[in-house]
């Protein structure tokens, strides 16, 4: 792999215009910073196309959707798409409900989409319609393992080759494809699913790495969500006795604000597939 | 006391539906998540109804309402009745507006809440028509104290016996009644005042207990108000003297995640008044 | 100097009423409490009236912005303006979209406001309609240097002649003006712009600071601009070896929480200019 993706992240200081929920969008920001990008939130439809016109990428999230933010994110989109900046969308929760299914499909179908990030449970829906969606955490019964891993690599190849993006499944296992090549990743710790908007937060950062890095969106993408599993275990690493959620998270965007090249390709676990 | 509750939300993670503020939601989450429970914070119209549905619990909380708010909580509400999920509404600064008296005053008129929880000039405010509240802090002539603990626990008796809710009113010393029986609670610590968003974090928590204790929700409502407090303190304990408010923060979301049934019965001062 | 500013803020415990972005407002609720004042965020047109009027100060930060909060702030601060309370206005990314433009400039127009903080870029959007602004952050040509000081300076206090209103900019370099006096302050530190709302957070404390300390606003405005920078000072030297930008920003908040006017007289690097 190439050796300075993120060292081009912070060389490149892109801004990621982010149209995201309001549970979580103080780390997304926070984490953007962490990484050497700049965040810009911003939803308003009167103000979207300005925004994201003096931006970099654009960063969409349905965690807390409304009509309105569909609208704002559309916009936001054309404009991202005439002007050539790579879009990151993360459908939290789809499926859970009608609203966010429409939007998310309205999504996928309206826009040129660079990325798609969700869990299993939410990809699925996006994929097949389903409603097995059980709040914005993956349903048991859609867990990647070992056991299944060649089946879900050849569905989320599928429905990569479908959309045209980049799609990125996490999990235990992390797998990021494009349809023709395949990442496997196994960085990060359980205890991250304990800490709110961990999800959002990799969403956000793939917008970053990927806009600073064009010229291999893919493994750009693979390197981001490496990042942040490696963060999740540093940040493991880091806790006391008396640690628990909320200090975790903290160490895990300090994780990030102090990590490299380097001491990311050294803590590396993604391999590519097939 | 049954030893268990706390167990209980660990072994059954129910899902929090949480209409809620967005100065303290991210802290709603993440305690939620602490406990062992499973936050989703939704509040659009089109949508409150469905996520409800694939919830076990639902959390109102005004603290910063809109007319779109009351119609969303309205609707969620009512659906959660229908499928006799509980309710837990926390009328943050209720007698501070019209706005939020009018909001309050009609989820209660409207729906069957569980849990009322505020503090003594929010609980007045809605018993009384009070127009006392100071900002989002009860104002000191309204502090519960060991002088006027039995005046208050009459008064606040009948508002749970008019409301058919179990009430819970928090300050130096928390009251938790169902008009039949009620608890007299002296933990927790001074500077937990000093934190944004520990009363709303408690609400979010009380919907995670008493939705996996229904079989006795006036003590799983009285553990989590214990449990808040004992976090207060145990956090406490930890600051050096470089710590603040924000470490505090922290420090209380972080004693939730690694508390159990047997240090909480051990830190317990929780008792059964009269 | 006066010596105690601070206790002044500690003493009177102001209200800030905040109608601020959902990005950076919980940091901004917890600031205000670390330095003795207390929050509350309130946005709907149907009560900020009410709740502007139970405040002591009105804090207008337009980070998230829409043209339902322009209707907010106006209507909230006619009512502070009759009510004689001091307002706050942080025009976060002005200059970077018209609706940002026209509610920055509809407000400074519509309203008597008291102080205007902002970093270099966005006062010089608002002073002369530049749209040379780049995300939230300052753009690198606009930085204030000793080289520019001067010039700089009168540019500002024009500015501040012309508005009626105390400048802040905040930058490497701070300067706080209104026409007359100025005061340049040199606290603070560059690892305050890789955690998001430093500056929002400050427009809060300015909030605070001045309606404690009516009687000489200027000075109490420089103070909570130095009060700020030395936190950021202190917060610094407590990071170890892991810590980043998130830990960062909690020792920001924790410090303000511990400081005393003695450590502030202590730390300050603020002259009178000229």
């Amino acid at each position: 792999m190439k050796k300075e993706y993120l060292k081009q992240v912070r060389d490149s200081k892109p801004i990621v215009h982010s149209i995201t929920n309001y549970v979580t969008v103080n780390d997304c920001a926070n984490i953007l910073l962490a990484c050497g990008a700049s965040p810009i939130m911003a939803d308003a439809k009167e103000e979207v196309e300005e925004i994201t016109s003096i931006c970099d990428a654009l960063y969409l999230n349905i965690g807390t959707p409304s009509f309105a933010c569909k609208e704002s994110m559309l916009l936001a989109g054309r404009k991202a798409n005439a002007l050539g900046h790579p879009i990151v969308l993360d459908p939290v929760g789809v499926g859970a409900s009608s609203l966010r299914t429409e939007i998310a499909n309205t999504l996928i179908e309206e826009l040129s989409i660079d990325v798609i990030r969700g869990n299993i449970s939410e990809i699925k829906a996006l994929a097949m319609g389903s409603h097995s969606v059980q709040g914005v955490d993956a349903a048991v019964a859609d867990t990647v393992t070992k056991d299944n891993l060649e089946e879900m690599i050849t569905f989320i190849k599928m429905f990569a080759k479908k959309t045209k993006a980049i799609i990125i499944v996490t999990g235990a296992i992390d797998i990021v494809t494009d349809s023709e090549k395949t990442y496997v990743i196994e960085n990060g710790h359980p205890m991250m699913s304990s800490v709110t908007g961990t999800g959002c937060m990799l969403s956000a950062l793939v917008g970053a790495y990927i806009s600073a890095n064009k010229h291999n969106m893919l493994e750009a993408a693979a390197l981001a969500v490496s990042s942040m599993g490696l963060c999740g275990e540093i940040a493991y690493q880091r806790l006391s006795l008396l640690d628990g959620n909320a200090s975790y998270r903290n160490y895990i965007i300090d994780a990030m604000a102090r990590l490299d090249d380097e001491q990311l390709l050294r803590g590396l676990k993604c391999g590519v597939y097939g």
